[in-house]
């Protein structure tokens, strides 16, 4: 920089967050179980770039409201129109489609990374969000979802959810179709209110059976009642076809005929999938516990043609508010039979799920299942002179404790002894190493336990404990150095243990 | 998707590539031993989102010769323009000035990602690639800088390159920009030109001292001869000038006159501040084999104010044409003071370097330093009948080998038993297992060895060797499936050991 700017606030656009360690940590650690089970099951990690050509990403967003249809879009040199992937499935159905030969098929595949989605931000909903998906693609066959759904399963597990604290719901969009078929709605030119129809589906976990009516129906104030909050328009059902779509669904009807059994090819081949689905998982030995079929699951996205999939904790956690609420969904994913085969003029059959990372480690978390806080702060070897040869002395220390695996560091930062302290505090420093001129000439360090002398401070009142306790300061030898660091953290760690 | 699409090319945009399981492996191995190193000096990580507001970002990048500047930007719904992160530190010094209060000082972090450039793609270069980055900011000492090049050279080894092997050059802003000021290139009114003579200086490597003495005077043909190739305009620097910048690089000069020393105070601290670096790291312990002042070293980006260092890799390689050269630069940094401060309004003086992922594991697998090609592939448990119970045999074994960690899948493309060998064959099953309608009755299964069937069928030419070698099929009780599997996958992998 040769000009002089003038002064810039630093901030972030909306809907962005900045991750911090502990986030980051429990992440890593979280994505390597769940990779661990798609490697078990035979998949392999390949992965597509963050840009596409926005026409191969296609438009299969849910409340694509906005202009901009939920993608950030631009414009390359050549004027084609790039954008940033609001999912890996587009992208990965834009590979295999260009790739088709050379891969063995069914190809199996996994990859884990950042989306977009250009929607108004809101609490837990972000504009960049991570997932981690596993696809199959090339057979027609339910037992590609029936894997699915027991890879799901296995997954849960394997981050140590508990059999109870989570289910794999199954649903089939042929199903839904054809209950939309049998009450009137099938057809191109209804596709805009099949859509309304299933995103009030969708609802039925937040809104329940009245609020699901009111959205098939007129529609539904956000406050419950007339005038209060926003007014979602429904999708004009009358109250047979309500009914009916209502009793797919599990719910009771006051109507008692048979107007509420559709008929029709397209649902009864989704019924047949689903109980082909629920043998070959029940045949393999996942009980309903784990897999169940569940006629309310939806999923958004608009590519899916046939078994849709979801993933639900049922454990109950403490939510922003404070309150006790069932989690909820933390992945999903379904058949999607056109996205590759739009590319390729020939049938294309593929299925697979997305695991939303974030939402699934905040689960984690609440659950306590990531034990990811216990990673030590650096030992701190404090500057006490700042000449050549004493800088080159500190640095053999670090270089040493290293060498044993101890993280370590040379404080950097200004002169006095209080900010050193109060430095090596904030990073959470297991102890400080000291040698001044005194120590330098007799070859020795000292060494002080912060913990320790952190405990000592706070908690001691009688002198038997004190004497009971670790000294807070030691004075030993260069030689004996790293041996004293790496006592001193084996302390404090089996003293958080026992805690 | 409810219509039919027309048919669509699947293609992807200039300068993107899709990664393949085994860069993707090798990538996450190298990570993990650089990120260790970070570790152990006592980083921390904290990751940036990758979209940022485009005034955050600043405008840095050198070759700026397009309209858009070396950035893919947008703009967000409020009129906002927001950018593509083009590197790592322009987001942090954004995250470090808006959460300043809170960050220790110094604030020391490490951050992995993809970054962005909206550029020419070309071979070896792309519009979107990784880098692993380690940044301390807040200590004006030169000591940052050289415990960065020591960190650099650790990260080296640690990755298992030789000393010798790899060098880290350091030089310093502050003595490019006195010789400039000294031959009267000083003042924001030659910024152009400056940065001219650096892009000049930075080509030594390429063009030699021929190439940059007419880059640094009327310009060069790319073709080497006048006419040929592309021209290049120079810096216009009279051969005074440019006998004097030449020289600070270390080229003799055909003349002896004191203007090849530039006198200055810019000059003489940049000299300082080298060689209290060389006296920090030599006290360290690091000698000139690794460390080593370099006055040619320059760096792109125009943020850098101080030390700036570099990464260089000396082994030869073959290159894409399969000449033999050295492997060059795989990573850099420097002293960026202005960065944070032009949103604090106060000094807030930072260091830090960048490794490139993509190009640095290149050099790797090229050196032989990454062991991950040796993934076996699944077993392939074969589909010898549909019905549901089979199925659910089929899915209980791999169900068994996986929890035994074994890799494993069952079949799940159309029928016959030429496909699902050429299958297993196609994803380097180790073997595969067969159970048909008699071995079920039986209770048992057919395993049949893969690569020794391969070598079989390949090599063998007489009778005694046939007995040697290990079956290449056998039939076992299914409760010995597990034990057999894991001995089949154990002697491959002795075996592959062995050549």
């Amino acid at each position: 920089m040769t000009g002089k700017s003038e002064k810039m606030k630093a901030r972030m656009p909306r809907g962005f967050v900045d991750r911090q360690a502990a986030d980051i940590r429990a992440v890593d650690e979280m994505c390597a179980k769940i990779r661990a089970v798609y490697e078990l099951y035979g998949f392999e990690p390949v992965e597509q770039p963050m840009i596409e050509y926005t026409d191969a990403l296609g438009k299969f967003l849910p409340d694509q409201d906005r202009p901009n249809e939920g993608v950030f879009s631009f414009q390359d040199d050549d004027e084609q129109w790039l954008s940033l992937r609001y999912d890996l499935t587009a992208p990965l159905a834009r590979y295999v489609a260009e790739n088709f030969e050379k891969l063995p098929k069914p190809f199996r595949s996994y990859r884990q990374g950042w989306v977009f989605r250009n929607e108004k931000p809101g609490p837990g909903r972000f504009r960049q969000f991570m997932q981690f998906d596993a696809d199959t693609v090339g057979t027609p066959g339910v037992a590609a979802d029936a894997e699915m759904a027991m890879m799901m399963a296995d997954v849960m597990e394997a981050l140590g959810i508990a059999r109870g604290d989570y289910v794999i719901r199954v649903n089939n969009r042929k199903v839904l179709d054809g209950v939309l078929e049998a009450i009137g709605l099938g057809g191109d030119e209804n596709a805009g209110r099949r859509l309304t129809v299933l995103r009030a589906i969708d609802k039925l976990d937040k809104f329940g059976p009245e609020g699901v009516r009111l959205l098939l129906g007129a529609g539904r104030w956000d406050g419950g009642k007339e005038g209060e909050g926003d007014f979602t328009k429904g999708a004009g059902l009358d109250e047979g076809q309500s009914e009916t779509v209502l009793f797919q669904l599990g719910i009771p009807s006051s109507i008692k005929d048979d107007s509420l059994y559709p008929a029709g090819e397209t649902f009864a081949a989704g019924q047949g999938e689903l109980i082909a689905i629920e043998e070959l998982v029940r045949a393999a030995g996942y009980g309903p516990d784990r897999i169940r079929i569940d006629p309310s699951v939806v999923r958004g996205l608009e590519y899916y043609t046939g078994p849709v999939y979801e993933a639900e904790l049922l454990a109950e956690i403490p939510n922003e508010d404070g309150q006790i609420v069932r989690f909820g969904s933390v992945g999903g994913g379904g058949r999607y039979d056109g996205l590759v085969s739009r590319f390729r003029g020939e049938p294309v059959p593929a299925t697979g799920f997305s695991i939303g990372v974030s939402r699934l480690m905040t689960a984690l978390k609440n659950l306590g299942k990531l034990q990811t806080a216990d990673v030590p702060g650096p030992v701190v070897v404090l500057v006490m002179d700042r000449d050549t040869e004493s800088l080159g002395k500190y640095q053999k220390m670090v270089g040493e404790l290293r060498a044993a695996g101890i993280r370590a560091e040379m404080y950097l930062g200004g002169s006095g002894m209080k900010p050193q302290m109060k430095y090596a505090d904030r990073r959470g420093a297991p102890c400080v190493v000291i040698q001044g001129g005194d120590e330098r000439a007799k070859g020795v360090v000292q060494i002080k336990d912060l913990v320790e002398g952190a405990r000592m401070a706070e908690t001691i009142t009688d002198n038997a404990e004190w004497r009971e306790g670790r000294p807070a300061q030691v004075e030993v030898l260069e030689s004996e150095l790293v041996a004293t660091v790496r006592g001193i953290i084996a302390a404090q760690a089996a003293e958080r243990g026992g805690r």
